[in-house]
């Protein structure tokens, strides 16, 4: 797909309470400032649209990635900024979505370590899979395997979400997917 | 959307075997010497990417219905030509279709009879719905409103499908959605 597009796939990957839509939606403005046309594929919008009746084996966790990827594909094609937000914890199933997107996927390893995200336990979920009361939770009772050669990797631990995002965004310019902005305006 | 993108949906509907796929394929190839990049949302690929595990009631119907509107949608506000064949019987559903992707929603009605579809029976499903040996077939044990207000109405009997694919060509011309190619090439 390279050469036919601008578009790109901005793939957060990471552990529950990363922090990965919250940085997402401070890079979805900032793309859209730069006259992107952004879609975002995460949380509710999934679950309802795409995934109503998956639940969480590996079967249909991996269903539900490999959905968002079709999607995120075909997008990216006509030029898209595609953001998604997804714990995807097995890495074949990523690079099953990086093989469908090619050199338009951005891996973005929100790496924010499980002891800080059950310290944060922002939903109060961590308390409810270490009591056993959730099943299945990626890092508790189910795997989160790691990138190891994704493009973009983010340390949230003493940054702030927005200077995540602004990491995330000086990136994309180092790798060629926006183009980069001026210190100063030129007159 | 209407200003802001070229982009559109055309929504094939009809009943098993009336000729929607064989017309959108038709379709697809004269929109793209146009200069408009298409999506194919029908058969094989919604099966396998969007819908898997769904059935034939009419809740998993609309499931599918509204998956396949809500890629459409996204893909439509891009700038896509998008084509979707689906028997998609519900009116309703249908409806709800049109409602998200607004103006850019082109309806196909393809009009091929009960009657006519039975006797062409390509795939052999209807010798078998009328058995029973198949349950909730379309038009035979289970609904299929036509549309009222489609955008297209194609006419297949009589008619080759090579033709029926030029009447939708030259509806979409008048409708507006894709430039007029002149009679003859201008020097």
């Amino acid at each position: 797909m390279g050469n036919e597009t601008n578009g790109f796939t901005l793939w957060f990957t990471g552990l529950s309470g990363a922090g990965k839509s919250t940085i997402a939606e401070i890079v979805g403005p900032e793309l859209e400032r730069r006259g992107i046309l952004v879609d975002h594929l995460d949380g509710d919008v999934v679950r309802t649209n795409l995934s109503k009746g998956l639940g969480f084996s590996r079967e249909d966790r991996d269903a539900n990635i490999l959905r968002i990827g079709f999607v995120a594909k075909l997008l990216t094609r006509h030029g898209a900024g595609v953001i998604v937000a997804a714990i995807s914890p097995y890495a074949e199933t990523r690079d099953a979505v990086r093989e469908m997107i090619g050199d338009r996927f951005v891996e973005v390893f929100v790496a924010t370590s499980l002891d800080e995200c059950a310290r944060r336990d922002v939903k109060g979920l961590y308390a409810k899979a270490f009591s056993g009361e959730i099943k299945e939770f990626t890092g508790v009772s189910d795997p989160y395997e790691a990138p190891e050669h994704a493009e973009i990797v983010v340390e949230t631990e003493g940054r702030s979400p927005e200077q995540s995002a602004q990491h995330v965004i000086t990136q994309l310019e180092q790798l060629g997917f926006i183009a980069r902005e001026k210190e100063e305006a030129v007159a």
